[in-house]
C-alpha cells in the first residue's frame, strides 16, 4: 500500500509548466480542482505550446477552436466546452460550467456567449506564428496528398489534494487543419477523462476519433476500483481495445493515457512515444519519456525541473 | 440460449413509428445501420414528436438545435453532430460522418457546413406549434421560479440484422429552453450509446447532464460481454451508479436505458416511467410501459401496432 500524498500528473512535456505553477497551491492544501485549473491555464496561456489555448494551431478555415473539460471527482460534476472560439482560458469556463445545475456542456457560439456573459476573458487565440504555420500548411497541401491532420496533443491534468479530493481537466485546440466544428475526445467524459475521488482518475491524448471509440478512461477507473494499480488498470483497459480495433480491420492511431489512484499511485499506457510530467508531495516536477513496448511502456526520466 | 433473430428496440412510444418503417428493411436483410437511420428519420420527420428533429422544441433563444449520433458495431466507427441547426435529418449526417477517416464529431456551424456541402437537406426545424410553445413558456417563466428544462426525450434505436451486424443511433432536440450550444449525452459515445456487434448495444435517454456522469452504455455492453442478460447487465450498470450519485450528495434526475444483445435478448432499466418499443423477426411492433421498482422495472404491454 502506497501512502497517499498530494500528486499531479499531466500529459506531454508542456505539463511540467502547469505542474510548476500548481504544485505550490496543492502544498498549501488547495482543492485539487483549483490546482487542475491553475496548471492548465499556465499551459493555455503559453503561446509556445501549439496544441493548447493561445498559440494553438487553427482549423481548416484558419480559426482556433478549443475543447476543454473539467470533472470533480467528489460528485461527478462535469463542465465542458467544445468547438469554442475566442475564450482565453477554456478550462476556467469548463470549471465554472461544472457548477451549473444544467447546460454543463456548451459548444460553438453558445460556449463563447456563456464566457462573455459570465465575465471570462475573451481574446483572439490565433498568434502570428500559428497563422504563419497555417499559411505554410495550405501551400503544402495544395502540392501533396499528405494527411493534413497532426498536432493532437491535449494537455490533461489529474490532481490529488491533501484532503484526498481529486479532479481532472483537459484542454486542446484539437487537430491542426480540422474541419470547422470538429471535436475530439477531450471534452467527452469516459473517453477523454474520468475521475472518482474514492478510486482515482484517468485521461487521454492522441487521435480523438479513435479514443472516442471506447470509454477507456472510465474503464481504467473501474479497474482501479477492483484494486489494480494504475499501471495494471491501464494495461488491461487500453491495449486489448487497440488489438480489438485491429481485429475488426481498423488501423488504430495514437492512444496515450495517464492514470492516478486515490493513494498517489500513477501510471501510463501508450502506443507511441509519450512524454509526461509528475510531481508528488514536496518533490520536484519530473518529466518522463515513455516508449511503447508491447503492453508495457518503457519509461525513462527525461528531466527534473 | 436465445436464438438470434432480427430485432429492433427504441426509446419512448414514438420509437414505434420508426420500427414500423424500418422492420421491413431488416426483414429483407438490410444492414442494421440503414435500419437505424430509416427508423430515426421517420421520427425526426414527424412534427408531432416535440423532442426530436422537425417540430422539436427550441432553445432559450427560440432556435431548434439538434444532437444525433450513429455507431457501427462491427468496427466501432462513430459519427455525430451536436448543437446543429437547420439539418433536416441529423441522424443521416451522423451516419455519413461515421464513414469519414477523421472529423467524425462536428458541432455548431461546422455540422451545418458539412451537411450543406455534402448534399443533405437543410430546413428550418422550428414548427409554428413549437414556436408557440416557446412563446408560452417565456411568459410562464417571466412569472415563476419554475425549472425551465423539460422535454429531454431522445429517440434511441438499436438494431440487430440477419447477418448479426449491429448498429445504434440517437437523435434529439435536447432540453426545451436549453442554453444556446447546450449538448446532452445523446452524441457522446459510451454515455449516450455504445454497440459491439459481437456482444450487443445499449443507449440512454433522460437528463443528459446526469447520464454523462458515467459511461453506462459502454459498461452495459462490457457486462453483457461477460455473459449477463441485457436486463441483468443494465441492472448492474445503472442502479448502483444512481445510488452512488445519491451517496455523494447529488440528486439524480431521469435515467432510462435500453439494451440489446447480439442474440436478440433485450432489456431496459429506468428510474422513471418509461415506454419503449420492440419488434423481432416478423412479429408486430410492441410497445411496453416500464415503471421503476427498486432495481427491477415493472414492464407491461401497452399496445401492438
Amino acid at each position: 500500500m502506497i501512502v497517499m500524498s498530494i500528486t499531479m500528473i499531466g500529459t506531454w512535456e508542456m505539463a511540467a509548466t502547469g505542474l510548476a505553477a500548481a504544485m505550490p497551491q496543492l502544498q498549501n492544501d488547495a482543492w485539487a480542482g483549483d490546482a487542475v485549473v491553475t496548471a492548465i491555464k499556465a499551459v493555455e496561456d503559453n503561446p509556445n505550446f501549439q496544441s493548447v489555448g493561445f498559440g494553438g494551431l487553427p482549423n481548416a478555415a484558419g480559426i482556433v477552436e478549443t475543447d476543454a473539460a473539467f470533472m470533480n471527482g467528489d460528485n461527478f460534476r462535469i463542465g465542458a466546452v467544445a468547438g469554442a472560439r475566442d475564450i482565453a482560458n477554456p478550462i476556467a469556463v469548463a470549471q465554472a460550467l461544472a457548477q451549473e445545475p444544467a447546460n454543463n456542456l456548451l459548444v460553438g457560439t453558445g460556449a463563447t456567449e456563456y464566457a462573455s456573459t459570465h465575465g471570462f476573458v475573451l481574446k483572439n487565440m490565433l498568434t502570428p506564428k500559428a497563422a504563419q504555420k497555417w499559411t505554410e500548411k495550405q501551400k503544402q497541401l495544395a502540392n501533396s496528398e499528405l494527411n493534413p491532420y497532426d498536432g493532437h496533443d491535449t494537455v490533461c491534468m489529474l490532481a490529488l489534494d491533501s484532503q484526498q479530493r481529486m479532479a481532472v481537466g483537459t484542454s486542446t485546440s484539437g487537430l491542426f487543419m480540422k474541419r470547422t466544428g470538429r471535436v475530439g475526445d477531450s471534452p467527452l467524459p469516459g473517453a477523454g477523462y474520468y475521475v472518482d475521488s474514492q478510486i482515482g482518475g484517468a485521461a487521454a491524448t492522441g487521435m480523438g476519433e479513435d479514443i472516442m471509440k471506447a470509454s477507456l478512461s472510465y474503464e481504467t477507473v473501474r479497474l482501479m476500483g477492483t484494486g489494480l494499480s494504475a499501471t495494471e488498470a491501464l494495461r488491461q483497459a487500453v491495449y486489448p481495445f487497440i488489438a480489438k480495433l485491429q481485429d475488426r480491420g481498423e488501423k488504430p492511431r495514437e492512444f496515450s493515457y495517464v492514470a492516478l489512484r486515490a493513494d498517489g499511485d500513477f501510471g501510463i499506457a501508450t502506443n507511441v512515444p509519450f512524454p509526461f510530467a509528475v510531481a508528488q508531495a514536496d518533490g520536484p516536477v519530473q518529466v518522463y519519456n515513455a516508449a511503447p513496448n508491447g503492453d508495457h511502456p518503457i519509461i525513462t526520466p527525461l528531466k527534473t525541473n
